[in-house]
């Protein structure tokens, strides 16, 4: 019977696990990869003690100070069922069950998909939800960015980087996301913005050769050799069933880092925190350590 | 008039600042100094990225931060008086009197004294609040630390690398604070503990030479040049009073950093988040940097 396990190996929960090793907790990490959304980001300048710094970079700092503490980290593991029972957190994953007395849920989000022809089917093969691990593939290619907030602004300028041209597609009708990024995004000659406009099809033989759009009544297709889609993401809750959540499937907390059931905790990105971001992440991690740590003491 | 005036520039004033900065906002700091009690900490662990980092130089690294970003910072100025009035938030310091759409109260706290004879006297003769600050005037010398949390341990630990001897003086009848840190502390032997006892006095002539003791009807004097005060700390927030506070004087928040007075948020240890602790304060100066964000842009 473990103290707590932690869910999730992103800024939350490497946070929370840096926490319960110092309080001494006898406690896993359960997770399918380390960083999270943080291993996907671009260019980072707003995570306080860094002024710049990428997310594949932050996130091996996250994981060298993770390993520092020698935290016992089963990776590659998938949480396929979290509950409570007999008073005890039962976590079942796609290897083994678990019994704790508490745990921590902070898996996050995943990218979410358009749902439109040709997506599925070039999956890989040009489409992309990760501009940070796919973009070095589409050096001197014409690609498309689809979505208009700060990830699609984000993936925009990486690619524009290294891409001949990058085509930015958005429902709305204006950019939204940081101004700082906006502004960067619109002076560089190699950008375009389409607005009003969606993503009919995806289209190509092997990979990927263009996409087609559809705005104000009028239809293009554009030729491209990438597209990213960065419309947003969705929660990874599915293996948490009885815990209230929010009308976007986020797992309701208090400021205590408190769900609904007794000894589950819950940090970062998957739960209803107004905002989504590394450094508020973090912080919500070390909050839910120290509130299950106080819990553990209650029950002592 | 600004769009934000932020009191503070700890952890949570900074990282609001960067925010505020990203958003393009109007915006002030006015602060008494930079850093807040990071600068005064010994060794952070717990700042996840940072494996290992002086509080000094994470306060550096704050401050470069802030610096890139350009920042406007009033550094040694103190607020007086925070209010509403008229529908803006009216804010007094010592130097000069500013009108602004929102505020974020960010001052945190300082050390507690302990109100024995001779602490007054010798205050900066050998009686100090900052084992970061004061501790290598030490060298080689015998001190005592009164408390047995964290930062009293944090001290102690500073000052076993290079003190005589430390003496940590506790009401307590055993250490709190993190495991990791007791463990050192106990495993070192020029360390002594003395429990369930009080300081009476501290005595000296020029300088301090002796702290005088009390402790299970025992009384005793023990000679040393230092003696560091680490009693717990008190909110700086004199300047604000008609706020909603809790009964330890820290102001009241919801989960949005919202006060009890529109458009005033508050973040980091002035606030009545349970638990302090660098990376939480600065996760929150942030989430009150985006709130008071959406709360302008409701207001336009």
């Amino acid at each position: 019977m473990y103290d707590l396990i932690i869910i999730g190996a992103g800024p939350a929960g490497i946070t929370a696990s840096v926490y319960a090793a110092r309080k001494r907790m006898n406690f896993l990490v359960v997770t399918k990869d380390i960083g999270g959304q943080t291993a996907w980001s671009g260019d980072i300048e707003n995570y306080t003690g860094y002024q710049f710094i990428s997310g594949p970079e932050l996130t091996a700092k996250f994981e060298e100070h993770m390993r520092t503490y020698k935290i016992p980290v089963n990776e590659g593991e998938e949480a396929l069922e979290v509950a409570l029972r007999g008073g005890a957190v039962a976590v079942r994953t796609d290897k083994a069950s678990y019994e704790a007395k508490t745990a921590i849920i902070a898996s996050g989000k995943k990218a979410r998909e358009l749902g439109v022809p040709g997506e599925k089917e070039f999956k890989n093969k040009g489409v992309t939800y990760c501009a940070t691990c796919d973009g070095p593939l589409f050096a001197g290619k014409e690609v498309a960015v689809v979505g208009g907030g700060n990830s699609a602004l984000d993936a925009a300028l990486q690619l524009l980087k290294i891409a001949k041209k990058v085509h930015l597609i958005t429902n709305a009708d204006r950019l939204t996301g940081d101004a700082i990024m906006q502004e960067k995004f619109i002076a560089n000659p190699l950008a375009s913005a389409h607005y009003k406009t969606a993503v009919s099809e995806i289209i190509g033989n092997k990979f990927v050769e263009a996409v087609k759009i559809k705005g104000e009544g009028k239809e293009a297709t554009i030729p491209v050799q990438g597209i990213f889609i960065e419309i947003g993401l969705t929660v990874n809750t599915a293996f948490i069933q009885s815990v209230e959540k929010n009308e976007r499937g986020e797992i309701k907390v208090n400021c205590h880092n408190e769900t609904s059931l007794l000894g589950i905790f819950a940090a970062g990105d998957v739960t209803d925190v107004p905002e989504k971001q590394i450094i508020i992440a973090a912080g919500e991690g070390a909050k839910a350590a120290l509130s299950a740590f106080r819990y553990l003491s209650r029950l002592r």
